[in-house]
């Protein structure tokens, strides 16, 4: 059942765009989150909520959309995310964000996955323009930005071979290729 | 349902060290992290799995237990964890290892949680004395240790006033002071 919901939960770039995510549901998601283990219980991370037209644009340009795909600059109006969760570091508490970071990921895109959404932990992003655009204090660093909404795409998972760099194919499917079991436990002890 | 999950994945510190967790169970697991997200999908971390007594004894003894319990120094002998997997970082690939270790350790938790188990990301390691005794190449930094086994102790969530250390009491029941939803959402843009 878990492994159903980590199947479905893939990295989603393209979205129905006109298929809100409510503000209630956010913080559903980040519930999840904030019930997730911290290290050392420390639980620095912060959030902003942004599900309205508004704030969607100003965080939408402030993203750098898949690094891989050379010849594609990110999702067109209308496949755009309705929705987004910023995590923030709280460095007046400190802590270990970046383990923090991928445990409250994981724990909010699962349960994405599970109502029917979908979403994408995104890394690059032009943190001073999006520090301007929401008026965010200097005490909290921007850590990642998590795209939400409706998938509209296909992500399939394949066999690595040698190359690890996802790719979409002619029809639009997108693949991402994953290093084999037997590659990665590399003892039984 | 997944929240269900998320309220049971606590983190645990006393198992019954007599039930076994299967080398099987091991592998399962590691494939839930497997088919997670990785940073730029590059999928740099590695494993190693224990649950033999040889190699759980020699694992044991290079962790710290519960920071915050001063008076504790970890599980006695028969509510040690049956099983661990350790987690590596493989250098040769790089990548972003601390946010992907933490997307993994979620998943390999979420999916332990759901088949009646628990376990403990431990990152108070002593990385150089397991390197020595699992004979772990150079090339791959140890992150975490992740102890796994059926709980024998109960874990509550309460309401984080100002001190978010967990503490146990006088019935062993270990309590864990989560921050409130208010607090760690900041704005709703």
């Amino acid at each position: 059942m878990l492994m159903e919901l980590v199947g479905k939960n893939r990295s989603y770039r393209r979205f129905y765009q006109e298929e809100p995510v409510e503000g209630a549901t956010l913080r559903e998601l980040v519930n999840l989150a904030r019930l997730s283990a911290s290290a050392a219980n420390l639980q620095p991370l912060k959030y902003i909520l942004s599900c309205r037209e508004e704030s969607n644009s100003k965080i939408f340009s402030t993203l750098k959309w898949a690094a891989y795909l050379k010849d594609w600059e990110g999702p067109r109006e209308g496949e755009r995310p309705p929705a987004y969760i910023v995590m923030l570091g709280d460095t007046a508490i400190g802590g270990f964000q970046q383990v923090d970071a991928g445990i409250a990921c994981q724990s909010i895109l699962l349960g994405a996955a599970e109502i029917g959404l979908g979403g994408c932990i995104i890394a690059s992003v032009n943190r001073e323009q999006l520090r301007k655009s929401l008026d965010i204090p200097g005490q909290y660093e921007i850590l990642y930005v998590i795209a939400l909404g409706k998938p509209l795409e296909t992500v399939v998972i394949e066999t690595a071979k040698d190359d690890i760099r996802y790719w979409r194919d002619e029809k639009g499917v997108h693949h991402v290729p994953k290093r084999r079991l037997e590659e990665i436990i590399i003892q039984m002890a």
